[in-house]
């Protein structure tokens, strides 16, 4: 059901309302009262009425009701909920807490609350949440002091608390908000629902959220991916760093995913994400009231030459570019401004500048076909009051409709204009690099804006069942941890493996060695004996004559190190050319957030020592895949860099693409090691592979 | 000549001094007469008085004066500065602009200035200056049009603009300053002779400095380093981007030095980088406010969980750690908070925590020994006012010595509250983020005073005079490229090289081969060769019996590939096993204002294609050098990282040491490469190596 009623109720009911001094539901009851626009029905079987209004005993004879907020205690709201399933209301926020974030008997009655809601598909925010907030029908339906001012940015938050100490500030600073979502425990409605939702709204500018933890990270990437085509999300997932994500699981009690898997999924997903507070709030504020710059060039024009470099060392920091002027917009600068002025980005008007020489050079600068965003900056100076300017910015920023950004140097004397253009929907800071930041913001979100969004690829020549045999064969004989004897797995999938197979008798070998020609690699193959190489179970350049004496040895070998190892028997290998080639590593494993994490890195002392590797939610389309490859520092020397041939980067992308099918096919495979997949100029081979599964994902 | 005069002068002349509404000369006397607690004497031969004050004709009329500000035009300002220096006025502050920043004739005219600045050893600040502040005697000799508050910040902007920026913002903030310097063109005093004069005042806490370049380079390091000590500096250097140093280059005619440059010199020098306005001033506050942190442990104490966590995020990012509480703190917080609390660390007191409790818990943490600083957040609630809280943070504070920072999440309502802890000297943002950088800052201080500045190392074993010769020779010939020709120069500095000569007949080359023993290396050796591989001119692994040949061919090859090319003969060398060793770089270039720069890195692929290197000024100490290996990714390679020997690393840090020696020495090396130096288990030798000289240096 969508959230329509959610956010437009006509009428809302407070089960739980009463008149007591400092209570939770009077603070419902009150800021209802003196904001929304609908009817608020107070629900409490023991007082006549409510701070005026006549109360119903409960929601049965309620009558209509969109929205039943809960504020009842904890043993109760069940039964309200279930009532409220019972007579037809669509939409609860259960505000009640003593839920999952207090111990095990909270989490049990958290699932009975989630059993209850989902027999009668109700859309339930919470429990434990500060309520919600819709300026659309002035409705502030939490216990908080503050209701929001109007605006087109969607806020939720993963902490009420967060959400008073935001509505503080934004009133303050005049940021006004469309709807704003404490969302509690996510019992039911989780950030997902609400993320869509706001991308449907058209009076959603922007979406907000403040998160500890996803809930299903792969769902929330394909939702929010959706969205971000035409609504900006910015967050901030706290949780970070380990000391973060181990207070957030404390907290919340959330299981989060790993960082890696969180940086990875929001890019995806094209959410732009905020570091910090500010961060968070400055983003929000240039795509509320900001149009997306076409290109990335930007003008700076400013009346002081030091904060015009400050400026742009900002640009230099950001994804954007210092416009280069078309000698039309020099000439007029040269008419406009003083000699002494420096016309060339950044533009200098120097300190002597009144309102009309500054806003001659703006209506220039904007004018200009290469000039995508203006920074005007402007110290205190007797000649030009920030007023004035403001005034202007509005004006010319109206007129050529290209994002601008204010920084206006001062500190009392700055407020009202900043007041002005803030109206306007015009970022203003003291801070040159704040406002260069802001202007990077839209940058991003326009990037991600005309991202196409492929699906992911998919491989319809690989043999599902057959990998599946393999798969319950290993696991029917007791083994989840797999060596070469999985290559046929990849095999199955279409990822090229060099030709041979495991054998276990010399005489096979030396057959399996005749067939391949030239010299050959062995291998012990053992699920016993994980690390061959360190028993000297592997062998390489071993000529036909040699084959069959070293079937022995490499037995031998291993029956010494390990006399109750399983062994399997030897793998008999083509010898590919390792100088030819680039060893890289293709990798998966299993986020318990977000589920199969491609990896992908050089070999070597590229992913041990250097650990330059970069990962992606699984599955994957071709052009994620060709990304991980671009992500990589030492993409060079995939490409050609020291002389040698470039290799095969499709054959790569292929075989990323199609692990991250196999992973995403078998949630079986816990993790999976492709290590070395040596690329060439003219292929990719997996050479070696480590399997981990889980049987019972079969 | 001290500055003591200048930030405390009892007499001070304006000379230009006038009525004249809108100008310079009335701003400064109307400045000074509103603020200074000294005597103002205006000087201006064409008026009575100005202001209600006698006029003077000249400066040798005005009696005794400490300070001379000169705001007359530029053609008459030289012979003023003049005849201050003829009738002993120690300080002169020349606002006047019109010169270096104006063209070639400003430029000769400030070059003018500064001789007779010199030739009476006059403080000549500017000029093009905005004027200085000095709040210890009330004095505003500047045409902005604020005061500074008192305070103990020492302020310095190479931008007059930024100055006034500065002091509207710091004015409306309650931020107070000491010394506040415009320092304009630099004709005279520039950034060093400030650091060391407020290095050297008591009340002075804080240095704060916006700079677009340093005058000299390596003088201001080691003027910096000597105050750092003692003095905390932090610097904004614009210009930091490749778009923000031509801004730069074009607003102050600087010649920039190499961002690099910039980056290793204020390091070494122990200065504090700000990248922008917001971190200065944060930096700033805390430095001046608060005491510096033992350890590294942050306690968080807050009253709501999720911007705990956003404050042990930052914590994460930080160089902080999150203390981890005695078992005495636990069962202190376990008394004093409710069940549903959280004693461990970020400790969350919950949202209905009164002043008392919130008091228990700060007072408890403070109390420690784990804890050396603490960041307390407060979300509005209704059982507390931020402005009882803040009183109790300023008191705890002061009770436990301990520095503190505070996240008032509120708008209006956290306004005072924040004043209250501000005036403390306790700093207080709304981003959780910003209040725990504040407490860094003081932890990166705090490293920083703790550093011992060893001298530069010095090798008495070296040969200089035999190394000048070396030079001397090759300028003589006309060369100023060497390759392995200079060989013998490392030699003279004490880096070991592979042993083998320059040869020029194929007798004298087998006669080194055989002296040698085993293979040998050899390369063509020819000032006019400079890719020697490129056209097959080195040859490894040459038996006895092939180094005739090898000779003719090396000289065959070179003649073919260049006619013209002055071949000076072939190189034999002993064959180093470089399977054994790992290859790295030692580089040297001469940076415009920083003088000789040392470079380090792993040789290939790391420096061409990671580019994993690391900078430093010369000369270093033997600390600085072992802290360039530190720096690089790669390190782990020279430590045993993938089952090697580990490297000597004392023979690498010594070469280092020896090259930063040799370029110190002789300013006329322009550029200087070892690659590779190839570091071994038991040593490290220098194997190729080119040279770039300028004869007009020897």
């Amino acid at each position: 059901m969508g959230l329509e009623t959610l956010f437009a109720p006509q009428r809302v009911a407070v089960v739980g309302a009463t008149e007591r001094e400092g209570s939770v539901g009077r603070a419902v009851v009150e800021n209802l009262l003196a904001t929304f626009d609908g009817e608020t029905v107070p629900v409490n079987p023991n007082a006549e009425s409510v701070l005026g209004r006549e109360t119903v005993p409960d929601l049965a004879s309620a009558g209509d009701v969109d929205l039943a907020v809960v504020v009842v205690p904890p043993s109760v709201a069940i039964d309200v909920v279930e009532q409220a399933g019972e007579v037809g209301v669509e939409n609860v926020v259960v505000i009640t807490a003593g839920f999952g974030e207090t111990g095990s008997e909270g989490a049990s009655r958290e699932r009975e609350l989630r059993d209850v809601a989902e027999a009668y598909d109700l859309n339930l925010v919470g429990p434990n949440s500060l309520g919600v907030i819709a300026t659309g029908v002035g409705m502030n339906a939490t216990f908080g002091p503050d209701m929001a001012l109007d605006g087109s940015i969607s806020f939720m938050s993963q902490s009420g608390a967060f959400v008073t100490a935001v509505l503080d500030w934004a009133n303050d600073r005049g940021i006004g908000f469309r709807d704003v979502v404490s969302l509690g425990n996510k019992a039911v409605l989780d950030e997902r629902d609400f993320v869509r939702a706001w991308g449907d709204d058209p009076e959603t500018d922007v979406i907000l959220g403040y998160l500890e933890g996803v809930e299903e990270g792969r769902a929330f990437v394909d939702a929010a991916r959706e969205v971000t085509d035409d609504t900006p999300i910015v967050l901030v997932k706290s949780g970070r760093t380990e000391a973060g994500a181990h207070a957030a699981a404390s907290h919340t009690g959330t299981i989060a995913g790993s960082e890696a898997a969180y940086e990875a999924g929001l890019e995806q997903a094209g959410v732009l994400r905020a570091e910090n507070v500010q961060e968070l709030f400055d983003s929000a504020e240039a795509l509320a009231g900001q149009p997306l710059p076409e290109g990335d060039g930007v003008a700076v024009v400013t009346n002081a030459g030091g904060p015009g470099v400050m400026a742009t060392d900002a640009v230099g920091d950001a994804g954007l570019s210092l416009a280069s002027f078309t000698q039309e917009t020099l000439d007029g600068l040269a008419e406009e401004l003083p000699e002494t002025a420096n016309r060339y980005n950044p533009v200098d008007v120097i300190g002597d500048a009144d309102v009309e020489r500054f806003a001659a050079a703006i209506d220039t600068v904007l004018g200009d076909p290469n000039v995508d965003a203006c920074c005007i900056v402007s110290c205190p100076v007797a000649v030009l009051t920030f007023e004035d300017l403001a005034e202007v910015v509005v004006e010319k920023q109206a007129e050529h409709g290209k994002p601008v950004a204010v920084c206006f140097m001062g500190g009392d004397s700055a407020r009202d204009a900043m007041g002005t253009v803030n109206e306007a929907g015009i970022p203003a800071y003291f801070d040159p690099a704040r406002a260069i930041r802001s202007l990077d913001a839209l940058r991003e979100y326009r990037d991600v804006s005309q991202r196409t969004y492929d699906p992911p690829a998919e491989y319809d020549d690989v043999d599902r069942e057959a990998a599946r045999e393999i798969l319950v064969d290993a696991a029917d004989r007791g083994e989840t941890r797999l060596g070469v004897e999985a290559m046929d797995l990849l095999s199955e999938y279409g990822i090229p493996t060099p030709e041979g197979s495991v054998v276990d008798t010399p005489e096979d070998a030396e057959e399996v060695a005749e067939s391949i020609g030239g010299d050959v690699v062995m291998k012990i193959v053992s699920p016993d004996i994980l690390h061959k190489s360190d028993i000297g179970g592997v062998r390489v350049g071993v000529p036909d004559e040699e084959v069959a004496a070293t079937y022995d040895d490499l037995v031998q070998r291993a029956r010494t190190y390990q006399p109750d190892a399983h062994i399997l028997g030897v793998q008999v290998q083509e010898q590919l050319d390792l100088d030819e080639g680039v060893e890289t590593i293709v990798g998966v494993n299993r986020d318990p957030q977000f589920g199969p994490l491609v990896l992908f890195g050089l070999g070597g002392i590229f992913v041990e020592v250097l650990e330059d590797t970069t990962v992606r939610v699984a599955p994957l389309s071709e052009r994620e895949a060709s990304e991980m490859i671009d992500d990589v520092q030492a993409a060079p020397l995939l490409r050609g860099a020291r002389g040698r041939d470039p290799v095969d980067e499709s054959a790569v992308v292929d075989t990323i693409g199609r692990l991250s099918q196999l992973a995403t096919d078998f949630p079986a495979i816990l993790e999976l090691d492709v290590n070395p997949l040596v690329a060439t100029d003219d292929g990719a081979a997996a050479v070696d592979v480590r399997l981990t599964i889980d049987p019972d994902e079969l």
